[in-house]
């Protein structure tokens, strides 16, 4: 019985107003409990465009600088985050907005510098995440909404991937709670016929999955989130969901829309 | 025996590194059950000029219309809250970074049109404050840190100054707490004599008040400070402080730097 929803909605949605209000009100009206993760959006890198500060990528991967950093501390940490919140709060769910920073959550790691310096980016340990306060929040009936911020326990803040604070958050917590960790995204969910947005194969497990993959019904852009997925579950999560950020409250029943995988 | 303190500390030093670290340190190192509010700073003057947002005021009172909200958001709500819980993490206090929209704790009324339109500011009764998650978070060992905006309970987020979200938190607070009110300003307290910075009256109460009044002892800036601790006093606040940032640490104990009311 799952008593748990960890659910990351990406930046598309978070860009998107129209998209955003519809997700806001299917999410608060998802009973029980339940914790939000949100990804950055584009409006970091408008604002570092105001700002003077370009972004600058190697290898198609963003670099945190330190005027970075600061930008997307205020606007993931503050603007998007904080916003959220007070949509939440006005549909009736009671939303805590939070960073990894806070109530030191999740402790994380300055990525070692190799062959590329990535910057201020934070690398989690699933088992350095606290739970205990995060179960505090959540037996005292609040419902945390994280940006995708950790910080170094030294006093910086750290820019780290949403889908990753969102699995590693659902690995601590299957200590004490039975949870599907899910991925809004932007199909249904995993498709037999990646030409049909209706194809959604509706349940994976490991065995279905090793057919899938032999039958090469399984596209380069999905096989990364299953694995993770898989190893999501290896780790003591329930279940895990990817579907559309429309389908989130029917993702959260029994009946559901996207793909469940377990 | 007081058993909470409600620390108001402002934007001069938020403004200044050095400050603000001997700040901090001090603060998390004051024993027991402790909250922060913390001021604005020119920060976000200075993020609102570099976007391009001039700042406007009507009488010197500043107009927060919804692109100075969305700059306030990010600074106060991002930015300088979440480096000060990062910052206050790394010297072992266990801080959280709230707004008033976060966990509905501080709901706001936006402050009605009259001859000025403030804009996006919120007014807050002492008594829609909610104790009960403020009480949930210091009972889990966590220390609120709070940014001076609060929410209008309909989606909004508002301007709120930083020195009534203190009162209004402890007066609320005091209903579970023995509560000292400390406000942190650039004095060491209210002085006998202007022109001596250590001439500090260490006590004053409604009766020593009155005899100061009357000998024409308090200067045109500290009177409403007073006025509004007497005010604090009589909803319940166990004690108000008023002292220097530097003392803050020996201005939660029993023989305070600053002058203490009650």
């Amino acid at each position: 019985m799952i008593d748990l929803f960890v659910i990351k909605v990406g930046g598309n949605v978070i860009d998107n107003p129209t998209l955003l209000e519809a997700f806001l009100q299917k999410f608060a009206a998802i009973k029980g409990k339940k914790i939000l993760i949100h990804g950055g959006g584009k409006i970091a890198t408008r604002m570092g465009d105001q700002l003077g500060i370009a972004s600058r990528y190697v290898n198609g991967r963003r670099i945190t600088d330190a005027a970075t950093i600061d930008v997307v501390t205020m606007v993931y940490g503050g603007l998007v985050n904080k916003q959220l919140v007070a949509k939440l709060q006005a549909n009736g769910c009671n939303a805590i907005g939070l960073t990894g920073a806070d109530a030191n959550i999740i402790p994380a790691v300055k990525r070692p510098v190799k062959e590329i310096d990535f910057g201020f980016v934070g690398d989690v340990t699933t088992d350095s995440v606290q739970a205990a306060p995060l179960q505090a929040l959540l037996e005292a009936g609040m419902t945390p909404v994280f940006a995708p911020l950790t910080h170094d326990g030294k006093g910086q803040i750290l820019n780290t991937n949403a889908d990753t604070i969102a699995s590693s958050l659902a690995i601590a917590l299957s200590q004490h709670y039975s949870v599907r960790l899910i991925y809004c995204f932007e199909k249904k969910g995993v498709l037999h016929d990646a030409n049909d947005d209706n194809a959604v194969i509706n349940l994976i497990d490991r065995q279905i999955y090793e057919e899938l993959k032999a039958d090469n019904v399984l596209t380069d852009g999905i096989l990364p989130k299953l694995e993770n997925a898989f190893a999501a579950i290896e780790s003591g999560v329930a279940e895990v969901l990817i579907g559309h950020a429309d389908d989130v409250q029917s993702n959260t029943t029994d009946t559901v829309a996207g793909t469940l995988i377990r």
